[in-house]
């Protein structure tokens, strides 16, 4: 099936939004062989809106998606556009209206007049529930074109696609034409280098992509015949790209870390200095982490690293926080504070400020200390500060994965 | 100046990569008074290159930046495009080749043959150099329309728009036509309520737009004439939003109460429960804050809570971990661990599991305390554990901003 996006919205063009919706929509869809082969972005005008959709729908796409501007403020007209474009009517919903008001009361919020627009819908369409806003989704079959117009919010048009549009209009299985290989701690040119054979041995069948990010390379195999295992050469991939590879589409590291930790019967716990919290962050990120996260220390200050983590104020006065000894101090120091047998520590220079000849910006030690070994590595991530927490939040993760990986 | 963005390239349908170009184009553009109001992309497509150029000229842009396509394999087909649609000629520029090999030779690297095709140009174009990669940018006149052909790598494109297509073709100064004010604490309907009537006075002169995120609602004016002062018309607008807004453009609410706990002379310090971090996170995102934030104590499990923070067993034994008291003693007890000024703290259940009948998933307590008050605020943001965590951060900041600014 071949689909079209439309997405409505000044603040999109005008580029103080990023649009991710368009490029979820993408790879969600793709495994139900729904193929987006045209986006169109216009803004809150009335007349584009008409007449991009009337230019979209000659050119017969199966499904067309048009995200954005249902919201409940003067410039949500896209609910005002389709009654044009289709000669309809707008028609006030009292049962809606009254769930509306019930919605704002469990909140204990006055619902603004301005709400009550969400309970006018176009006469000619399905309705399709919102389960994370008040703006209600549609569906309506525009000559053979299945029009679905969602929210601009990426969690309420994700809802609506996967928990209705997916099983009541599409009502096909997934099937996967793609898998992706998710890696770390490894550059792109080197794991190309990995792979090459590789990937010359299945050139005629397979398509390759590296896509490189801060926080690791992944590298997606497509398959350009149904008939081709694609399980199979994932799998010789996954192997040639070991240790590396630690999972596949939507892993993240902290998710295998977390499922390595629970195998082991382990506890973990962080000491922060320059990634502030991001690594506690991250391991929190997996719902269920309360089974093997136990807290972390983020000790920003010298004066914490001494109190809170017991770092002997002599060797910051001496050596400074940055460096391998104060690191391991650290990782020992919150796994004997938090009794979790593993602990992970970060010390580092994030910048801007703050470097030394010596201790250059984007340098940093981190340290994880597990029941069996301690460890301490030196790396300098020198590409600005965000980045800089971000690769070593994803080194120290990924570093802790492998120390448990070799038991 | 009204302008159109045409991006070409599979793997932007696909979704595979997000496109942040165009959005960069759309903010870079606008204090040049650049209006980008239509964004098409389409697959590596010879007769979509064709047909949609077409329609879009139709609209008479003054301006078109078409990206991607431009690279040395068989699917890029931009200028092939072009070529036909134009009934062009492709030239082969000797100089360029030359520039080329010596290019790679530079790199150690036998250039590839493929990359011949970047020497081939149209003939009617001029050439827009490129700093940082082969493919060189064309400029075409197509009618009254200036058409910019750049290739689709971020840093290749945006400095062929700086250094090149500003300079050479735009020829103008940038100016302000645009404020954001942010906000938080107050959901858009509600601001919209609070500057209605301002909206209203000045509707012949600025143009509007509400980007509610999950961390705050931002509002933009756009004046449309000259001669406005929109500094003057924003602080009307931005004292109407007291005490939600809290900066303008690309200030961060972590910046923002950085700046103040400066002024106040005050240092801070995070007690954190199901943020996991992120608090302490956000606060450090911002360079320079080790002059106020000390560090923080995520308590993940109970027994930390009390090892760490000193709640008393008994407490969370009798009454749980998610209440108001736990938060307040949270917040004192690291204000007194670590000699901060203030303490914040947060407990609460992102989900999607934990939740019970009086404790449902989403309810989160949020402690502040500070040299001169304590208080615990209690909210329930169910939409899912990201967003929990994200929300409940924001809150946490704004109402230590709040705190701290009725001093």
């Amino acid at each position: 099936m071949n689909a079209a996006v439309l997405t409505i919205g000044d603040e999109l063009l005008q580029g103080f939004t990023i649009d991710t919706n368009s490029s979820w929509l993408g790879t969600t869809l793709l495994p139900y062989n729904i193929k987006i082969s045209k986006k169109v972005a216009i803004g809150d005008n009335l007349n584009d809106i008409i007449s991009e959709t009337q230019y979209i729908l000659n050119d017969k796409f199966d499904l067309l998606f048009v995200t954005g501007g249902l919201g409940p403020t003067h410039d949500d007209i896209t609910k005002e556009a389709f009654r044009q474009f289709l000669d309809d009517e707008l028609i006030f919903d009292e049962s809606y209206y009254t769930q509306l008001i019930h919605h704002f009361e469990k909140r204990s919020i006055k619902m603004p007049e301005s709400n009550r627009s969400q309970a006018m819908l176009l006469k000619t369409a399905d309705v399709i529930p919102n389960e994370n806003g008040t703006a209600l989704g549609m569906h309506i079959l525009i000559k053979d074109t299945h029009t679905f117009i969602m929210p601009g919010v990426p969690g309420e048009m994700k809802s609506m696609v996967k928990n209705h549009i997916l099983p009541k209009y599409i009502k096909k299985s997934p099937v996967e034409n793609s898998i992706t290989i998710k890696t770390a701690g490894i550059m792109e040119s080197h794991l190309a280098e990995k792979v090459n054979g590789l990937m010359e041995n299945y050139s005629h069948s397979y398509r390759y992509a590296f896509l490189p990010h801060y926080s690791g390379v992944s590298f997606r195999i497509n398959k350009l015949n149904k008939i081709d295992n694609l399980q199979d050469v994932k799998d010789e991939f996954y192997k040639a790209m070991l240790p590396y590879a630690y999972g596949i589409n939507n892993d993240t590291l902290e998710k295998v870390l977390g499922l390595k930790l629970i195998k082991n019967n382990y506890t973990i716990a962080t000491a922060e200095s320059c990634t502030g919290g991001l690594i506690g962050k991250r391991l929190t990120d997996t719902a269920g982490s309360s089974e093997y996260f136990l807290g972390s220390v983020t000790a920003y200050s010298n004066q914490l690293k001494s109190s809170l983590l017991n770092i002997p104020n002599d060797i910051i006065n001496t050596l400074g926080a940055v460096n391998e000894e104060v690191a391991l101090k650290m990782a020992k120091g919150v796994r004997a504070k938090t009794g979790a047998d593993i602990g992970i520590s970060t010390t580092g220079i994030s910048g801007p400020e703050g470097g030394t000849k010596t201790k250059p910006v984007g340098l940093v030690y981190i340290g994880v200390v597990t029941p069996e070994k301690s460890m301490v590595k030196k790396y300098n991530f020198n590409y600005g500060r965000h980045i800089h927490r971000e690769m070593t939040t994803t080194a120290a993760l990924n570093i802790t994965r492998l120390a448990i990986e070799k038991n």
